[in-house]
């Protein structure tokens, strides 16, 4: 049997308290820690003050068996963490000579003969009995020991220097513990309700053990993420295929991926895959649609360009939509936007082009057509196809739903899907 | 004297444990309860797991006087953040009509005749005699109560609900707890590092008591926020007035705003002031500019539009850049910029047109030039400047800087400023 840890990790810095910066910190070394299986039971963040961090360290000590601190390594009279997870563990300080020598060369060196001040060498100091860990991108060293059943592992705060010492420096301390491994997959899905993939999914979700299934929400989209525990990797993954496999197909045509990063890089895949370029036309998107391309790096290999229509004018001038299309129907039209589309395909002269036009709110354009209200036009050689949606939320949500719209219209005419559902 | 009160943020959600996502929810509460005077003392994140959510109650109670939960609202059997919650305080869930109602219109309006499963009434069930607090986002309803001396708020934890809820619903509450008055003022500042921030105001940060001084370090850009605490709004602002003159003083034309919510915002309504229009020609921001501008609610009104032009052909045929600067200078070049911006200019008759073209990596272009280098042309009838930077940084954080600069250099032009400082 695999035996079960159960990790806390425990923060200290107040400006996370104050909201100053995000503690990717405890993020970043959950995912690790789950990849190693070791479970992550709680994370804590507490600030720069010495009585609520020995509390907090009581607390772990009783409902976790390792700890990991980030955070309060540093030089200055706030850096704390070490004398008072020493204190908590029945352990003296020692000052370690080749931390020391390893500082004084850091100064001399790297920070180009800056003088040392004598606060520095508080960081060459450890409990008695623990490992260092090295700091490859600051100075003030992490370190790791065991006690009465705890282990117990510190690291500095900044993210450059807490991050790849975790990697590099602690996770194989840590891989002494786990006797077993953990893997998971995660079913990506756009088009499907996350209650309504529970309520297809829950009698499954509830019958099983491992792995295990566990629902997300997004934004506009929704996960499934399948975790297996077993002796080895591949156990693991054969645990997982078949269940993987079963919900794919309990989830149908919804399923845009496993494993991917977000619909936007599938939709490159499958581009770049197919050797098909793309281009937008964006109204009410603004150029939201040309940016998610362009976040996923090689986008050039597919992505001729876009053209952001907020006016009229443009959309007459840039992609050809006809005045009277304009005035018939107006701007917010199937019409319109099916022009924006083929407009913008001849003007960048690429395989598919996708149009997008709408009111994102707040304010209505006083036409009567509700806020709200999205077009999305998919124009290639095989045909024209367009989408409606009508979504009461807010802006910036309603521009990112319209978004995956378009990425979804590309990516099912491209898989031979049906484009519209 | 203001009652000093002490928060604690738990945040419920395998999700956050796993390293699934970034507890940014936590963040901002903490920010805004910093704001209105509120300590916050802990962060805890705990799993979807009814025990663990109950001891960390109980250690929350014991050691905060507010308690603010996010997640584990919603439909879905994990979520139990109420029960567990109303269990620890003796108090027992109810069936609220109001809710009830709202939710099923929820269903039948917003979400277009979708039907509601059964499993959604448990978000419309709320603790006895707390207030529930209105989700205008999303179904789940929040709630907060007072018991034995502690007030309790629980939010949903998709950040698009929680944060409006928190900020809408839940400060106005949180408000009545204190007995005095707390107000602050944001000075945005864009073009001066965090550090160098610092040492202009160390010894003013360290001298001031009410008002006080923090500086909030950005992706690019940096805050400084000025809070006072008094028995009346009116003598806050009096603190804080001549504090916020003598900052802002110091610092110069990097301050952009006070209290503006971006720098995109200040430069919609530096436009709209003037009676001025913009558009763009984007290369390596791929349409981050254009959606930023549009993220701003009335955009339409300064913003005609944008080309965005990852194709050298694209640069040439809908931006006019010619073939032989293409070929002499390449793609990112100060002289491609120039021609991008007058070649969106003409075509999308603008009153200003801004342009970026760079490497923003990972991969350079072969050509010699560093991954990090961009280029950023505003072009308008006062002339032609163009902005070279080149920072050794990731692909998203080039990028935001990279629009950051545009958007700084339309202010400076509308503020007569020195557009290249």
């Amino acid at each position: 049997m695999v035996k079960q840890h159960c990790a806390e990790i425990l923060c200290v810095g107040s400006e996370i308290l104050l909201g100053n910066i995000v503690n990717t910190n405890a993020t970043e070394i959950s995912e690790a820690l789950s990849a190693i299986g070791i479970n992550v039971y709680y994370h804590t963040v507490v600030g720069d003050n010495p009585e609520r961090l020995r509390k907090a360290v009581e607390i772990a000590k009783d409902r976790a068996d390792i700890i990991i601190t980030t955070g309060g390594l540093g030089p200055t009279c706030d850096d704390l963490t070490k004398q008072t997870l020493a204190a908590c563990f029945g352990l003296e300080l020692e000052l370690r000579p080749e931390e020391e020598k390893r500082l004084r060369e850091y100064y001399l060196g790297k920070l180009g003969n800056k003088k040392m001040t004598d606060n520095n060498l508080q960081q060459a100091y450890i409990p008695k009995g623990a490992t260092a860990l090295q700091n490859d991108f600051g100075t003030a060293p992490g370190c790791a020991f065991e006690k009465a059943g705890t282990t117990v592992i510190m690291l500095p705060g900044p993210p450059r220097e807490c991050l790849p010492m975790f990697r590099n420096r602690a996770v194989p301390y840590l891989k002494r513990l786990s006797s077993g491994e953990i893997a998971s997959h995660m079913i990506h899905i756009f088009g499907m309700g996350e209650s309504v993939i529970e309520d297809k999914l829950r009698s499954r979700m509830l019958e099983l053990q491992n792995p295990t299934l566990a629902p997300y929400a997004g934004e506009g989209e929704a996960k499934l993420r399948v975790t297996a525990k077993a002796e080895t990797h591949e156990l693991c993954e054969e645990l997982m295929a078949p269940v993987v496999k079963e919900c794919s197909d309990l989830l149908g045509d919804v399923v845009y991926g496993i494993d991917v990063p977000d619909l936007e890089t599938s939709v490159f895949r499958l581009l770049k895959a197919n050797g098909k370029t793309v281009c937008f036309a964006e109204s009410c998107t603004g150029g939201l649609v040309s940016k998610r391309m362009t976040d996923v790096p090689g986008a050039s290999e597919v992505f001729a360009g876009a053209i952001v229509s907020y006016s009229n004018d443009v959309k007459m001038k840039l992609l050809g939509v006809r005045r009277e299309t304009l005035e018939k129907y107006g701007a917010v039209s199937s019409q319109c936007a099916e022009e924006m589309a083929k407009g913008a395909r001849t003007a960048l002269g690429t395989d598919y082009a996708a149009a997008l036009t709408g009111l994102a709110g707040p304010d209505g354009d006083g036409s009567g057509t509700p806020v709200g209200t999205v077009y999305i036009t998919l124009d290639c050689e095989g045909g024209t196809y367009t989408r409606h949606i009508c979504i009461n939320t807010f802006r910036s949500r309603l521009r990112t739903i319209a978004a995956h719209n378009a990425f979804d219209m590309i990516r099912r005419h491209l898989t031979g899907l049906p484009v519209i559902r």
